[in-house]
């Protein structure tokens, strides 16, 4: 019997050493760099009920989520009549019967559902990061997968803006902690968009407004024109929005500009949700925290009055990181949100926000060839193994180069030594130690660096000094 | 409508800031210490097809699997009459309609699936280690999860006793490091144990024997007396048993009079599998390597005959720890496998691995009150908030506190000092800094020991010299 391939589910991905080792070394610069910020990690399990996941990502969200099977007999409550479906409904019917855990399909909700959870012995602020894999049932495609990893880091229980100047501090700090420089973080407010909702006299809905806005990137000015008359928006409407949409000029100088433009449109200061001055005032806010912090990248910072985020939960500032020169969408983004915790009955906690999508990150990186060399392996040298006497002899060297935190490994098996050398080069480990019975008689070791083939003929102590580097 | 209070499900866990710390403390131990022994990270996706996880861990392990219901339409292949259970079979007939993917049940199978479907491209010997979570859909109870971590290491592709060897190495250097010291690392053979039951003469079946033996601990030698009885092996049987199962001694000792004794039953040395002499000489060899590299801690080295690890796939050495003094079943164990690829069409590549159990490991770390008081929080340094003027003033110093590796926050809002304390006590961050105006006009800080509520007042020089300690 011919025994089938094996294969793994459509989306989802192995990641080998050289991966691994890429993928670790941009985790490792958010985590650090979260963890400077006074985020504390926080784990959530793969496994959470249905009832915490289902209807908190719209109907398409609900589709996407992976259902686990109830164990046992998981066929207990299915009736035959349940399977009939003529109505068209059969699968709504029958999946409460069949499941009730599904697979994490972000890293907020669980979040909003623990902070509910232990409400009463968390410290508010609460500050934390999650670095977890996430799953969506979506139809994979090039860089789309089933399983992919989020990088998030909240803090619930304040509305002050520091929290958002951070947020750009934090994302300039991950952006040049793994190298790259040309990029552009933009930002926005939920209530600027609003208030040029308002502006433009009450037509349409707000909805329509924001998703037109969004594709202006896609589809141009004339796209987006085209698209908010097919949904009801007078010519008089759009040029308006054009008119506020193109302001011009430095962070401040826009600031300023579209205030004018609010006040000349009469936008309603009364209006709670729909204040834009409040929206101007808070970025001016943001942008002062940071002028205090004598932060240096404002040439990375754009105000940008058409980044609308999707319509989700955000109500203040809103993010979008954007790697100029490389054909790809956002790195990263986020926002303040008012009711992340209302859904789960706790209303009322304000939070701030962000998230680096890692695949992105890591196709940025190996499109501009930003990976650090050192990066791809672990094993530091490779001790070669002559024969039964030559491996004996070298093990009390092994262990040295171990106790001085030098990743080594003896080839396991005595056997020719080109075989030995590849193993080593095809491996990336760049050091390759040598002791045959000459050096053996004289105490010495042959010292082979990979990279440029050189060899010497060292002492114990100068070969630990050496790869000690 | 009340919303109805969110829960996890049963047998999973959130794990908090300080849990996580603890937990990342463990597994950067093992990390390191896989790494320093040139082992390469690996990792699989969460999601594998059941064709690649069925029936490769028994009945019950089927049983355990979490399936993944299809998504889309997963009822279009089921018929009301797969529903009818008169023959208890309707859920093993509905399953594959409903479901073509599972969760990771271990790390073992995902780990010889990867090297069949890479067995071209990679470099053998394959070192890998492999941390990450499995999932089983086990009754939950005390110290049983349903979803919990694993920490592999496995090498395939080489057949040297090296690998042993330096596996009691790893598990030594892993304890060392976590602070754990009093163990034993206990060892046997699989061939040993086939060679004792070829010494009783044929009786009963080697399973039934394995399996009486590996109870001795919890049934004591009356118990596995009486259910060898009731399994068809004779008095006499039981006592050559006993006799060879108590030989005692050093490591070395015990090899020789064990040895003695196989000659005495007439242990027949030309059985390929149950050639126990050939078991002995691979401990032997193990034995010489350990001390070949001068290791120091062959007190914590046990030959164990009564050590059986269940009947799995072991062919070769098996290890298992117990950490003395704990009221625990063993953290960590493993052995040499001769077909673990076998199932996926690739058989004749042997390996050895072994695994720690971080659950436990943990727990241990916890009774002996072995974790470092510093382990507990990353934030080292809250900056206190007095004002909107302080708050502006103190964030050059907060960049540079962070700029100097520092992880520190500013309290977010401008408020009681009590309630900030309280902020930094209940978070453990162990220091406070403070700047009123007074400090302020001199240039000044109040940098406060949490720990010990000493209070000095320092140039931020001095803070940053005093704080990267």
């Amino acid at each position: 019997m011919s025994t089938p391939k094996p294969s793994i589910p459509k989306g989802t991905r192995d990641f080998g050493p050289a991966v691994v080792a890429r993928r670790n070394y941009i985790f490792g610069v958010i985590r650090r760099t979260f963890e400077k910020f006074g985020y504390a990690p926080l784990e959530t399990p793969t496994l959470e009920n249905l009832s915490v996941l289902t209807g908190k990502y719209g109907d398409e969200g609900d589709q996407l989520l992976f259902k686990v099977l109830n164990s046992g007999d998981f066929l207990k409550d299915v009736q035959a009549e349940d399977l009939a479906n003529e109505d068209g409904k059969a699968t709504r019917r029958v999946l409460p019967k069949l499941a009730e855990k599904g697979l994490r399909y972000d890293l907020t909700v669980p979040f909003a559902r623990y902070v509910v959870m232990n409400r009463n012995t968390l410290v508010f602020p609460f500050k934390r990061y999650q670095i977890q894999p996430v799953w969506r049932a979506d139809r994979p495609q090039r860089g789309r997968y089933r399983e992919f990893y989020q990088c998030d880091a909240d803090v619930v229980g304040t509305d002050s803006l520091l929290c958002e100047a951070e947020i750009v501090l934090m994302m300039c700090e991950v952006l040049n902690g793994i190298g790259l420089t040309d990029f552009t973080i933009k930002i926005n407010h939920r209530r600027v968009l609003s208030a040029i909702y308002q502006a433009l006299g009450g037509e349409g809905t707000e909805v329509d407004l924001f998703t037109a806005i969004d594709k202006l990137d896609k589809i141009g000015v004339a796209g987006v024109q085209k698209e908010l008359a097919e949904r009801g928006f007078s010519e008089e409407a759009s040029g308006k929005l054009f008119a506020l949409l193109s302001v011009e000029g430095s962070f401040e100088e826009k600031l300023e500009r579209l205030q004018a433009g609010f006040v000349t449109a009469g936008v309603d200061a009364d209006n709670a949700t729909a204040d834009g001055y409040k929206g101007l005032q808070e970025l001016q806010r943001v942008f002062d925290y940071l002028r205090d912090f004598q932060f240096g990248e404002f040439n990375h910072l754009d105000f940008d009055v058409t980044l609308a985020r999707g319509l989700s939960y955000y109500t203040g500032c809103i993010f979008e990181i954007k790697i100029n020169n490389v054909n790809m969408g956002s790195v990263s983004g986020g926002g303040r949100y008012d009711n992340l915790t209302g859904a789960f009955g706790l209303p009322g906690v304000s939070g701030v926000g962000f998230s680096f999508g890692v695949d992105r990150l890591y196709d940025c990186l190996e499109e501009l060839n930003l990976f650090p060399a050192a990066v791809a392996t672990t094993t530091r040298c490779l001790v070669a193994n002559f024969d039964a006497e030559a491996e004996r002899a070298v093990l009390p060297a092994l262990r040295q180069l171990r106790e001085a935190g030098v990743a080594s490994e003896l080839y396991p098996e005595a056997g020719k030594l080109k075989k030995q050398l590849q193993y080593a080069d095809q491996k990336g480990i760049p050091f390759v130690l040598l002791q045959g019975s000459e050096e053996r008689a004289a105490d010495q070791f042959k010292l082979k660096n990979m990279t440029t083939g050189e060899e010497k003929l060292l002492a114990l102590e100068e070969v630990l000094a050496e790869l000690a580097k």
